[in-house]
């Protein structure tokens, strides 16, 4: 096995890239409009409850009816262009979508008009004028949209980094525990660039550091150290072999999963700890003994990033009272405002350096992946 | 009598429209600084007092002097820029207009510039400073201004919907019962619009739709029902006739007028219920029983309209202790809130369907005028 | 000795300078990147301190070491764009520059990279990485700054308004005494064109016009009346001969100077009251009877600008108990918080007339002066 560090440092992106609005403008056409974005999870809505999701100022709805079938629409109606849904989520009120201004209707399914509140009709073709549909894909349990692109979902070329443990996770069952939202004043891509490197772990995240010694050494593989091969044959210390520190077995204050650990996964898990799937631009999703996290990423302008954080757990966790989940899910939080602040941080210097470009280290090789992504998509 | 309702329903104007700021900038250069804008009634603006209004950045200062005359001036000194007038509304503080920033001082009538505070003046040419005027007019009262253009105020041709009936009301004589402002977040068209048709009328506005039966069916004139002859020969119910439920005598919370009908057009009422007469793109007056209440309407944004509303009344009416203007006043509140709610919401819709349009209903005649207009002005 | 008036009255900018995004980032260019740009007073910053300072959107860190030595870098790492210090001012936490990121540690007087934290880096050349350094000049204790030009600071040229006296003054050993900011509403050049005549003076700043009798009479120089030589032959008053009003020494509430009027200036000063030198577009400074006060203009946007005030003091002056310096600093703060008010109803009457000029009267040939400045370097 090789390591994936970078022979040489390589020049990063310009920095006017993260916080010019034209810039911004081309990702959310290229990127944004025509990517696979996460939603949720189906167990984040309620039966019979909607959902909306805001991408730069298209505003989607998304439907679970009574039957648990998910549809998906343009929060907007077909007549003067009002806006249907006027929540974040909310309970359906009707068996059908009622438009509340003029009480248009729409089938809830597939969106079609049923009726208008207009007399004489006989010109008025209906089957013009019912709710744009959005497309869509669950995987896993997992909604993903897909704004103007009508192409199929295929999630062995949506996740950039995938892992095939997610396979041995029967995620469509899991129950939502927690739910976490928060806005980060920077560029989307400085926050996934912050998730890509451990170079920043000893003195962002001392106690993640102290949970997963190998961040101690701020590297994300044991191989991203030339001399890799040796320094593991000789130092049994999880700094050089991986995992959490001994006695841990999920990412939580104290390390326990409390009896918790999921079956199917749990050797993987004990020596590697955690494990990572991706997909750019809006989603990463962490696997850790007791509890998956998934985080999306949505922006909200060129300096602006909206973070949701979502915690899936077997139904019987939850199920026990005496399993406490703020044990898991404080210490995501921890972490991720950590990085919030870092990332907040590295944003304001870039306006000084706008005409130049930052440097790749051998340890940013995901860094450098995703902006190949970036340039890919743009130019 | 035939009915005003479209044959089929047409296409709205493209979303882009209400929100896109380019757009925008075409209806301030193209409608509102050529077109004539309502300002006030006379008897907004006290005896030797000012009142200003601000239209896309120019800021127009209307004075009264204390023999009653209006003269209307830009709010700006013509030595380095000033602004001269800085509250919306005050006293007159000398018998001349002096600029705070150097003491300038002006003719109040006539703007001519009196004096400067500077020596050495012999090569200063005075007549070439003074204040610049801006074209106005008064109309039975009510207070005009055209920022550019230099034409002659005609009121046959500025009101789009006209009624003679506000020919029999001594409007120059009403008291200002009430002022009420109110920004909506919304394009100044979307507020039009809404105030064009009823088939908003029963879910938003459920009070008025009690007092103007007519609007319980979604229409503003009996004739827009295809048989509407045979609905009202056969349904003496307001309905199918016009006018307020039995009872009513004007638009306010119990209906009643409380023994202060307007005489000179008091059969008018009794049938009618209410009738409008408007000027786009500034203003809109409601007749009713006992009172005129007249709404301007400022664009402050391409997402932000002002909204002024003045009740008018007989004096006698005002003089009255025993009358409660509350009983009018406060039920035009509830329903303009009740339009700014709707309008909000329609707005929030539009930016979906960017590249799309709408489609206007057979009911919705006046729009189709509206919009006309509209395009006729920009292209 | 003849006045400066102007000899008949001139246009002065077009209005749209003063608040034209377009124009601002013109101005940002070519006259605050290449002009020497006031950053404080040496003894402002304590020694092994920072001090940021931004000017849209540069932000650039001075740094006194242990030594008293200055060196101004860009506030940004060269790794991946991190900003390195987040306050305003605060103090070196090692002997070396930190980035809190990924700790790339530079060198505190040179800037040149010390340190990365990752591994493998023999293909890596530190040469290149180092800070991106600022121009800098230190003149009698003020630090000033430039951009983008590596010219020399030669204070000959980059005073506009100079006056011998301030070179009897030992300014480097000036304590301050005090520090004030305030952000004005207003284009910067607004707040440089109040500052720089009296026609406002009686009105605006009545304490201060009855201190400085000549400002009664709207003049800043005694010779700007046509009949100054007979004026002053004939009047001995200092509305005439210019200076404070009878007994007093220094601009301060009660005109006291508390015995502690400057010693080597003491004559210069009691016949003229004030002295200012001044350098466009950042700085002027003000010499009075027993300090010293600085004020910096720094643009936050097209109608913003920062003010920042300090007060040098000998430093015997405030080693003395007995000397209340709130009676000079309280009398500034008030003087420049009038002009701050007129100067933002000044800004307020621009959009009137955004396609004329305003004119300058005989007075005010040092805003003609000023704009011929702003003319050279835009045009």
């Amino acid at each position: 096995m090789k390591s994936n560090s970078l022979k040489k440092p390589v020049n990063s992106l310009p920095f006017s890239w993260y916080f010019e609005n034209k810039f911004f403008q081309k990702e959310i056409d290229k990127i944004f409009n025509t990517e696979w974005i996460y939603v949720c999870h189906i167990n984040s809505i309620n039966n019979n409850n909607y959902r909306t999701l805001s991408i730069n100022n298209k505003n989607i709805v998304v439907i679970k009816n009574k039957s648990q079938d998910i549809s998906v629409f343009y929060n907007t109606c077909s007549h003067r262009g009002s806006q249907i849904f006027d929540q974040t989520e909310g309970k359906i009120k009707a068996p059908v979508i009622i438009c509340p201004y003029h009480q248009w209707s729409y089938n809830i399914n597939d969106g079609s008009l049923i009726n208008t509140t207009s007399i004489n009709l006989d010109k008025f073709d209906k089957t013009k004028y019912g709710l744009e549909k959005v497309n869509f894909h669950i995987w896993k349990g997992l909604i993903f949209i897909n704004i103007k692109s009508k192409k199929k979902f295929n999630h062995q070329s949506i996740f950039q980094y995938y892992d095939k443990t997610i396979e041995q996770v029967d995620l469509e069952n899991y129950a939502v525990g927690h739910v976490w939202k928060k806005n980060v004043q920077c560029n989307w891509k400085i926050y996934w660039e912050n998730f890509s490197e451990c170079l920043h772990c000893p003195n962002i995240h001392p106690e993640l550091s102290d949970l997963v010694p190998l961040f101690k050494r701020r590297l994300t593989d044991i191989k991203d150290h030339p001399e890799w091969n040796i320094l593991k044959l000789n130092n049994l210390d999880p700094q050089y072999q991986g995992g959490l520190k001994e006695g841990s077995q999920t990412w939580s204050y104290d390390g326990s999963a409390q009896g918790h650990t999921i079956e199917s996964i749990q050797k993987e898990m004990e020596s590697r700890g955690q494990i990572y799937i991706s997909t750019w631009p809006s989603m990463f999703l962490g696997i850790y003994g007791d509890h998956i996290r998934i985080v999306r990423l949505i922006p909200k302008g060129p300096e602006e990033v909206e973070l949701t954080a979502e915690w899936l757990f077997e139904k019987k966790t939850l199920n026990d009272d005496k399993y406490n989940k703020n044990n898991v899910v404080d210490f995501a939080i921890l972490v991720m405002n950590q990085d919030a602040s870092i990332a907040e941080i590295n944003q304001k210097g870039l306006y000084n350096l706008k005409d130049n470009q930052g440097v790749l280290m051998p340890e940013e090789y995901i860094i450098r992946d995703f902006q190949k992504y970036i340039k890919s998509k743009i130019q």
